[in-house]
């Protein structure tokens, strides 16, 4: 294991649209910089612009709420247009909650991908106008590969790549950026049958290291910057078959619903 | 913002009892290697050496089930003296689960100071040896500003702290670290009132600052090797009057329990 690692944030990339090619503009900013990737890189992208660039955005002008979503907007005094959205990326609505401080609550949904977070990860933040709503990417492990692919071989390397989202915790306050999109990189480490310092099997230590490195790509990714892309290098990890649904855990061990 | 940090692990510490000095352990161990501390520098920090250099650590030995122990012991098949330690450590039981596959199950435990985890954080891996546990410290916050104050005054320079320890989560798979002290460091960054990059307010965007800290200190703190302390360099950070308890939910917030 190395014993330091260095992480840099990608400047000057552009907006993203739908049909935009985020990988060719990855690819020229590093250059235009004198950058290049490097075997065993790992990039850390924030969702939206993978979202974006493939069309996963929707306008609240374009939806029509079920009488579903009209209830649920009442509860938690959200557009029900909103609602109708979250809904529709959604397998379950886990809890819905607005506490009196709050003008608008928050529904807690299990996203039809698996992931339990707010608003099924729905998000009006960095849209590209009012109105706009930003999904996940539709499959955003696939859309890693894609990412992985194309920069592993421009730049004769293997590379690894976590697509991140931001997520809130149930117990602690604050947020921290999670992976929901891998290419190489392992989802959590395995170390049981290991031996801790003093020789004992550490039987249950399993480190989230795709989480790992999305909440540290949070100490460089500012939300109100254009810098959704983080390298990390000189970190020794192994090249995985992975998914990011190695690190949802399976209802049936939810303890918590 | 800096666009790039560097972390590294401080290897050579030696292993540590009741009664040793910790900050005078990093600092040798730093200057044998010669490195120093760098105004904005923050260790992040194992509990597990804080507290057994500060005797936070009992023996099963010495440990006398009560009746409310012995029966919970029985649901989880944990020794009842280990039960015992945690319903020491903690608040309430939030829950307590064997699942069929599991030899020895678990008790989810609000601890006394306020964080929702596994075993109210009692712990047996790199302990001295078997039959003992380890605690958390009595008092992370103290233990957090008193090395700052140390490391801080040694170096001429204002460093931050966060002592971390391990914790599992509700709804991912794998562990990460997270804060559980802290000194200097904010627990979270307000981003209230701040834009996003076009212009919208971030109106609930506020990264765990301390908890990525944590859970990036992950990426080169192998839990099977003595490597407890790693350095940050190159981040811009506040120096913040910040508690662990910054992080932690309150009860009345907790949309799960």
């Amino acid at each position: 294991m190395p014993d330091s690692m260095t992480m840099f944030r990608l400047e000057g990339l552009p907006d993203f649209q739908q049909g935009d090619d985020l990988a060719g503009s990855i690819i020229c900013t590093l250059e235009a910089q004198d950058k290049v990737l490097k075997a065993g890189d790992i990039l850390v992208i924030a969702h939206k612009v993978v979202s974006k660039s493939e069309g996963a955005c929707i306008d609240l002008a374009q939806v029509t709420p079920s009488a579903d979503a009209l209830a649920l907007a009442k509860t938690v005094n959200k557009d029900a247009r909103k609602v109708e959205v979250i809904l529709s990326q959604s397998k379950r609505i886990v809890r819905a909650v607005k506490r009196p401080d709050q003008q608008e609550g928050v529904l807690i949904a299990e996203h039809k991908n698996g992931y339990v977070c707010a608003n099924a990860a729905v998000d009006e933040s960095n849209a590209d106008h009012p109105g706009q709503l930003i999904l996940l990417p539709e499959d955003p492990d696939l859309s890693a590969q894609r990412l992985c692919q194309r920069l592993s071989r421009h730049f004769s390397c293997e590379i690894g790549i976590v697509i991140s989202d931001t997520f809130g915790r149930p117990w602690r306050l604050g947020q921290t950026n999670v992976a929901i999109g891998l290419a190489n990189v392992p989802a959590v480490m395995k170390m049981e049958g290991e031996l801790d310092a003093f020789g004992r099997p550490l039987s249950v230590t399993a480190p989230a290291f795709a989480d790992e490195l999305a909440a540290a790509s949070g100490l460089l990714m500012e939300k109100s910057a254009k810098a959704p892309v983080i390298v990390f290098r000189g970190l020794d990890w192994p090249i995985t078959q992975s998914s990011s649904q190695d690190l949802i855990r399976a209802q049936s061990e939810d303890l918590f619903k």
